[in-house]
């Protein structure tokens, strides 16, 4: 993620990757303040063994598509949401890639975390039977776990 | 996709995935004119040995949204440029999903079916060795292909 | 609606519907996590009995357009506010439908709540003239509450 | 609707209420420049024996919610598509009415047109099982004319 | 002005009409819900003696609109800041209307009240010196009252 | 107004004035490249007579503004509909005055052109009967040109 | 600055100044409300020795663009976030100035404020080797401070 | 600029400084496609002896932000008009860079291109006072190619 403040937001995809019991890496990766992090790590996230690369940022958001400019590998982008504008740049400037370098953009904060987190699990339990079993249990117990009716608050 | 119009669009995801030697299926799922095609393709869609998911649609675009509750594949959305509102309808209604349903989504229009066309390469390349290579090979082609000086178009 | 969180929108919905004493049922159905539900639900909707639809969604609101997609009964979409776009994605995600599906969005949050009862109220008073006097009522009650000039408020 | 020019847009509604057999009476109204027509009609309608009115305009859209606020008809309002806001304007003018006047509003031009029809018809069906027929054979055949696979365009 | 609710916003022209010892009269119209006292109002306006019209309302806003079309007086629009879109629905459903019957349109909220008042105020002046002084002199001590250097707050 | 380009669409308000025979000069006043013309006008328009000022501009549009803010006469601003924004930045710039400085404004393009030159005669007919009959006039004239009944376009 | 409201606002670039030892004068320069001030100012500017100058408003923000179009200095806007429209009308106002008179517009609020400050300082810096270190050592201290991994929140 | 399609743009930027009379030079440089020559290029230029970058790009355009977070110098940033939403993306990914790395933006389009020539020539002319001078004369020629009324184009 760009920075510390995003974690409040990107905290959600962690806790979404343990539930699923998938590894992770969590870093600090800004694209403007840490340029070299941001260079070594995109380039040697393939190298490093990475398969998804989960990228959170807000504003005029970089990090999601300079990262996937730099590494073949799928990167899903969360707009973080912003204080003036409410994360809708966030998202103009993670979705509105350019042909040739795709970011697998999600929704604006805490819902787009877990989302991040949830198709991130999709693309590994292609190769991992395992992992897709827990996916499949995960899904249905999000299903059964809807009310019939509604209830009003006390 | 949603409709015969929106293969304006798509075709350049196919295009892209002929360009990458991936075989895929081009269908037309009306989300909301085919529901029972909509719901057979989707359930049906793993055990059928599709891997990966796009779905291109426009306006009120639940296509991308509705097949990804009924899959566990990852599925990638590409918002179609509609006529009033140029997308802009497109893209919320595809990529605000709610936490626990996941859709990648791309940029809008042309741009947006290419990047779901890469970025589904990605994600195949990451069990598939000689994908991988031919998605590396066409990245640093696109670089190589960008001229340094801009020329005065006649 | 489409999830508990919605129901503090939605029971404006249901308290308009009692004081017009028109009989109705409160469900949760999310288009998204509980699919067979809103399968079940929209298909069985008219022989079960029911005239009018009202559904409440929110963010990438699917929920009234698929309904819309399964019964040939008239629909009824409630934008709900969303957190970080106030609800103008909900209002695009139900309202700009592809032609041949309908669904009559109302406003956004409470007032929409509140004016899809009243208008499916108006909907069924064409074949309920006690329903059309006590909308009528409510109507004429609505006017006479309207002060003449403002009040300071303490 | 509002105006001549309105009428491009609304022909979609009318030919659509032909294909369904229902009869219907278009009118030029404007709301601001012919108020007297506005209230006549509005006020007049259901006596008049209508049973539905749908309401095209566009810009700053005045006419379903100012019909809707004379008549306890229902009122479906249509948003025409505006030169310089592309219908954002008509949209949000039809739609944000306040609590207590209800306005079922459908998609920004065309789309909305058709819809607003089909809409009036799933109303006017609920108490004619002839037209209930109708209605459910025209959307069976829309289904059935969604082609499988698209179509190069020549 | 539109509801009681709009009275917090609209006090602010009633103060600034004050201040300029200008004579007015606030009363709620609401254009959806007590139609007739909208229409007596506005077609007697110019009778009963008024010369301007300020007119506050929000969301789907038609009373400005709807008194301009009753009415040949001068009428300036204050679209009052809404729940879900913070008065963007109000200021499009004022400012855009249609060519042939115009509103004048303030800034969205507490702004555009003062303002409505000081425009009403200078219209009101071309033909009365004395209130054309005191507006002189408004703006001279408003002018005057704007600091040289920013002070830091406690 | 600020360009000769703006004249496409302000002449729409001289035609308007011309049609309801109210005198008046039309001059290029750019806020941003020529400050020492718009002072000069502005700062002495009362003193030359002028009633009523009507300013149109594009983009960020500051000409209706700065003019208010030099003259305590009324100002009536016309958004420009610009190339890339259709004239959202237009509006925005020119509506959303601070408190203290009011410009009236009207639609974005023609309608707000023709709409600023009624306003504008609705001002001047407060103190001169005989406008105020033209006016009427006119007001009724556009009434009756309203056709009962849409006519297909050949 | 436009009115001691933005000075929250504009302290960031203010204590930015102070970081790197830039000498700067603070002033309030209301573009509508104190337009001789805003005159004598901007005309004056290169004769006083400024080198840059930095101007934050809200709203229909006119003072940036006002001061560039008198004075031949780089100006550099920051727009203050509106209540109703959080800057976006602020943005907008500064930014999209018409050729011919340039505004190096920053984002909305305090992080456009601290921008303002550095981009002067990148000016400055241009002719001043020492001041050039400074800001390398900022940016620098910066690029440190970031943290390799979040930390969670107490 | 970011790619060849943006010199249609950018040209005019290039046109401005021919005028003035300032050498530049163009250069394609992706921020996406050619990381490599984005990083040789942002982190060489100061040594190379540039004063100035402009940088110009579409869409999610992250090349002028990625610039200034490689070099000292001053970036100033135009936003190419993008095809589905007319750059308002282009500007948000551009204009709202986080505090510490600043992008003097521009307007979107024809306008920001030759804006960011101007106020690079601003801050050039800082320390070149032949350059102040053909500025200074180039601004007043400006002024006095303004018309003093309007003409009706044949």
């Amino acid at each position: 993620m760009g920075s510390q403040s995003d974690w409040e937001t990107m905290k959600n995809a962690a806790d979404t990757l343990d539930a699923l019991d998938i590894a992770y890496d969590a870093r600090i990766v800004s694209a403007h303040r840490t340029v070299d992090r941001l260079i070594n790590f995109a380039r040697g996230a393939r190298d490093e063994g990475f398969k998804v690369i989960i990228a959170g940022a807000g504003g005029a958001a970089h990090l999601p598509g300079m990262t996937a400019a730099m590494t073949p590998l799928p990167v899903f982008g969360v707009p973080v949401q912003s204080k003036a504008l409410s994360g809708q740049d966030s998202l103009l400037s993670i979705v509105q890639m350019p042909a040739g370098i795709p970011v697998g953009t999600l929704a604006i904060g805490r819902a787009g975390a877990i989302n991040a987190a949830l198709l991130a699990a999709a693309v590994l339990a292609l190769s991992d039977p395992d992992l897709a079993d827990r996916l499949d249990d995960w899904r249905e117990q999000q299903s059964a776990a809807v009310a019939e009716h509604p209830v009003d608050q006390a």
